[in-house]
């Protein structure tokens, strides 16, 4: 059965990075929870259809997070004036140990869960721990949530604390069972394969994983070129590669499947090279950046070389889960590194972030993130009454929303056409 | 007659910039207003006392900013994509001439008081516009409030849009009217004389707000050093004076009374100097140095010189008015300068970004900002229960609260002693 519904408001998006794209009072067509069609006016063949009307609200996409540490959920804003390694070992991996206990772990994940859904970020990709179990129940509650999710058990077999190390084979092997019990569990949550990052992973891991990656199609992630003493580290531990990047390329990790790699504020011109043309999405983590120190990815060289780069907020390197906040973050970090480049990097636009954090991430699960005719209708209704005069054209409310709104400002949440209520658990 | 009041709660607060004071489940002794004594325990004769149980709750110092445009409330988060001058062009200027309107003036600055209540900063330093009775309105609307501010008509006679530019008489009479109406008007707001900056104000209106602070003790308060141009600008217009501060100086404006100065991103060894020696208080807005892309203070050097530096939200160069939202920010820049200076600069540390608003900015204002003995009691209480564990440290917990939690958080507002409500009007 065919069924579609009408939403009218103020629609905005970004169909590319340039610009906004604006219908005010305007009305999408869904039909079986994609966008048929926008509107500026009905005419009489529409009165058949159902029209829930959002009135003076704006009506934009759904925020994609593509770099998450859920696991970390229950550190946010702790730790802040600690170095990494410091951080790491305080902070970090004893509080990822602790999800060997699935009490625990269900505790926990149903916040990040319910997080995530006040924060309007429909669609994720997730880091778990490096426990199967926890991994599970993570990717039942978001099924049960009704958020998209690419959700990730981590691998880490080698310069770990021994408290959360894992074993090469049983690593290999626990993915390898995610991967077939969950593949074709939900159409909307899926797994990904997860190696935590090159320093913590063996070659034989990579390998393993690596082959299940590409034997079941299976999407890849991980950390790419974060600081200068890691990618120092990696060409130690792999003096046969060129590029921190080349090592999970030698193992099928980087754009033979889709591909995601967190960070790149160091990554050589070859490194970017590689990147674009294996198609490997990158992912800017300001705000993890800022507070872990890490430094400034150069955002536009990237957009320049015409590589996909989309947001995330990485908790909880990153503080807070909201997108509008990562975006800022975005916008002022660039204009930082416009200063220090001596004005050769223009700072990013909101247009430009709000693209990153809508359609650029979006692609990961498909058609998503815009409102164009066959994008999965993952959407956001805006209500900024309490922001300022609604008086403003609808870029600059939209503006003002993401700079100064919060969770408070939205009032519903769509996924592929499904509104999503609050989770119950 | 005095009256002691006792609060009990999590004591937290910065003595120096250097670590935080604690006493779990500590006694504050309130006397008439002021910090009498913190116990651990009660003692017997502690009996008599009114007590306020505020549990498992955080008792900290309200949050002080030293630095803020009340007209440009209605802009906040709007035109972030602008350049500067652009940004004051199309967007502060003309909403700043809106307060020759009094309706509208009224409109916007009850929302403002009430926008600094629900974010707990309980002393604020502000400017107004150029007009005197729009900026008597904002006065009396702190006074009906009960929160504790300094407020400034501007002073602008030159080099501005001809819609809001002043008589240089007019500009010196309407200061001395309300400087002789507010002087002695509240306990807890008072005028002060507020030069825009160097390129707006005349010599001539310079030396006659300077000689009505000199006449009537009056603090003052203007902009310095915040980016490359302006300071060339102020060479080109005072090639008598070696520094920018100089020229505030020659007219009595920079230190003989109490002073602020905004920003000083980009101020000079002798300058610093010059504010070192002239008990000049300088005003870090990070959060307003980062949208309008002028620069990284480099506070530390600030603080290694023994200067005063104190927090400012700089809406609408800043976005938000929290001041929690701006401690974040300077520390995640205080992190860039780190990197930025081959590590020269430490990072500021959460105690030091606390210190900076609450004690440090708080001295503007008397014994405030501390819970030390003879300390105006300027409280906040916070509940934290929805931001984690409460199983944390004290210091644990406030830095999550400053990272993630917001207004939703704050369960009370003291002032002098007096516990302040929501305004209402």
């Amino acid at each position: 059965m065919i069924s579609t519904v009408v939403y009218r408001g103020n629609i905005i998006f970004t169909k590319s990075s340039e610009k906004f794209t604006v219908i005010e009072n305007g009305y999408i067509f869904v039909k079986n929870g994609k966008v048929d069609k926008i509107k500026s006016e009905l005419s009489k063949e529409d009165e058949v259809y159902e029209i829930i009307d959002y009135k003076d609200k704006l009506i934009i996409p759904g925020f994609i997070d593509l770099h998450l540490h859920a696991p970390q959920y229950a550190n946010l804003g702790l730790g802040m004036d600690k170095q990494l390694l410091e951080w790491l070992d305080e902070y970090a991996f004893p509080e990822e140990s602790k999800f060997k206990d699935l009490m625990y772990t269900e505790k926990v994940y149903k916040k990040v869960v319910k997080e995530l859904w006040r924060c309007g970020t429909t669609r994720s990709v997730v880091f778990g721990s490096v426990h199967k179990d926890a991994t599970k129940i993570l990717m039942d509650l978001f099924i049960k949530s009704g958020l998209g999710a690419f959700v990730g058990k981590v691998n880490m077999d080698r310069n770990s604390p021994d408290y959360i190390i894992e074993d090469t084979q049983k690593s290999i092997n626990d993915t390898e069972e995610i991967v077939c019990e969950y593949s074709n569990k939900s159409r909307l949550v899926k797994p990904i394969i997860t190696p935590r990052f090159v320093p913590s992973c063996s070659s034989q891991v990579m390998q393993g994983i690596g082959a299940i990656a590409k034997k079941y199609n299976i999407p890849v992630q991980s950390h790419l070129s974060e600081n200068i003493s890691e990618i120092q580290w990696v060409k130690e531990l792999h003096p046969e590669c060129k590029e921190y990047g080349n090592v999970y390329n030698k193992f099928g990790l980087f754009g033979e499947v889709p591909t995601i790699m967190a960070h790149c504020i160091y990554s050589s011109e070859r490194e970017m090279n590689l990147i674009k043309n294996n198609g490997v999405i990158a992912v800017h983590c300001p705000t993890s950046n800022l507070n872990v120190a890490t430094g400034i990815m150069p955002v536009r060289k990237f957009m320049e070389k015409g590589i996909t780069v989309g947001l995330g907020c990485d908790i909880s390197g990153g503080h807070k889960i909201s997108i509008p906040n990562v975006m800022v973050a975005a916008v002022q970090m660039s204009k930082m590194k416009w200063l220090e480049s001596d004005k050769t990097y223009k700072p990013l636009t909101t247009a430009e972030v709000f693209y990153m954090g809508t359609k650029a991430g979006g692609k990961f699960f498909g058609k998503v993130g815009s409102f164009e005719e066959g994008y999965e209708f993952d959407a956001l209704i805006i209500d900024d009454s309490s922001l300022g005069d609604l008086d403003r054209t609808i870029e600059e409310r939209l503006q003002r929303y993401i700079y100064i709104g919060d969770d408070r400002n939205i009032v519903e949440r769509y996924v592929a056409g499904q509104k999503i209520s609050e989770p119950k658990f």
